[in-house]
């Protein structure tokens, strides 16, 4: 496989990073990620629009900011890759400019897990803690408490950990959340990374005249709520049937999960064909 | 310079890490970093059982544990350094087995900037901000938050930003702090990296009959207090005049600190001459 390494194409095994850079010792760098369909970024604008908001947010520049999307298909028609996905990082290596911080761009293919059908069929099950994810507006790499979470969720097979601060829910580790209650679609919008596919759901919820709004959800509404699902770049939308050993309803995905994930796959279908 | 690159000594400048590493994606690693003095590691025992305090926290392991010191020695005695600092990295670079991540283990020396004298003679400030760092307990290379503050700092001619959780203080970026109040004095003990210059203080505290307890230290005890300090392996003993504005006593370095300062180089002095 062949990625873009800060305005080289290489091959993906000989791109690496100095062992001295401020990413490493800092955790700290700008990160993107998304999915190629039939050749082309699945909507690659909005991914790019958040890795911009991101690296304002965090300070970093890159010199190729401009020529993202060119890099980007560069990197798809080198690979001959048609479905796969895609990570960008922008890492800054020293910490010279506190104020703006000089990154460098790699952009490289990689491979992702699929889910299980049953993942999709009978819902899955997500653990709870009490964490804030620093700087929450930015996809950073600074995921350490999440990664180390992903322990927690293999023991007890759960899908996700789910964030929340002690009274209302945000965001799992690496997606977004949503209930469904008296007919309401509701997901959370104060600190969390608001994530692509979350804004596609909210597309199609708008689209189908479902009634929807973004806001606070306590840990007591989460629980007695009718339909629980996530949304991530990898898992799509994936129903939540369980949550810290809280079953919801009657433990089967429901009506309008299922209806929302048809919605989304036709999304997706008519990318393919486009 | 040279270092060490899990299992091989290499020129510095040729020690990289796969952009593919989960240590860059997810901000996880161990870090430990220490002072070389007359070529001896300034109290490395205790940096070492750190460093494996950390690995345990974070699940992970290196082949290299149990010859750490040697690998130590060796990277001091093939850069013929007598004084500089020493990074030590243990890095996952797969989420291959997250119940016992495999580390590769990076040793290397770096220089340090140099603090200037008036900071010693006339006490530095810091700036407060509301956050808890993940897994403090833990020295992790996720620094995202305070990496970013460094700007706040710069902008604010601050030495450090102090963590508080909305009552009490607990640390600074990279460094514990110290009040001295009505002759007593007091460090935070709950949820903070217990830094090796923090345990040498302790030290001194005790042989020298201070009055001395580790204990919560609220913000308005910190307002209220007679002297204050920070630790760290850079800054050593370092007092504090200022935080946030606000001015402590006549905004001169107390008596006591000065004692501690004194007594603390006095330590190095004896280590250099050991």
């Amino acid at each position: 496989m062949i990625g873009f390494n800060n305005g080289k194409y290489e091959q993906l095994e000989n791109i690496n990073i100095p062992i001295t850079s401020l990413s490493i010792n800092r955790g700290y760098g700008a990160f993107e990620f998304f999915q190629i369909i039939n050749g082309k970024p699945f909507y690659g604008e909005r991914h790019l629009a958040r890795l911009k908001n991101t690296l304002k947010e965090l300070r970093i520049f890159t010199e190729f900011e401009n020529e993202l999307p060119q890099i980007i298909d560069n990197s798809i028609l080198k690979n001959k890759l048609n479905d796969c996905y895609i990570k960008i990082f922008v890492l800054p290596h020293s910490a010279d400019n506190v104020a703006n911080y000089s990154g460098s761009l790699y952009v490289f293919p990689t491979e992702m897990p699929v889910y299980d059908d049953a993942l999709y069929k009978n819902g899955g099950s997500l653990l709870l803690r009490n964490y804030q994810r620093d700087m929450p507006l930015a996809k950073s790499t600074s995921y350490l408490f999440g990664q180390f979470m992903q322990n927690d969720c293999f023991e007890t097979n759960a899908i996700e950990v789910l964030y929340y601060n002690g009274t209302t829910i945000q965001e799992t580790v690496r997606g977004n959340i949503f209930i469904v209650r008296n007919g309401f679609v509701h997901t959370p919008f104060n600190n969390v990374l608001k994530g692509i596919t979350r804004s596609i759901v909210i597309d199609i919820l708008k689209e189908n005249s479902y009634q929807f709004t973004e806001k606070e959800i306590t840990i007591e509404e989460l629980f007695a709520a009718d339909e629980v699902f996530i949304t991530s770049t990898t898992k799509n939308v994936m129903p939540i049937v369980e949550i810290h050993k809280h079953t919801i309803v009657n433990g089967n995905p429901g009506e309008m999960t299922q209806q929302i994930m048809r919605e989304f796959q036709k999304v997706k279908e008519l990318y393919n064909l486009s």
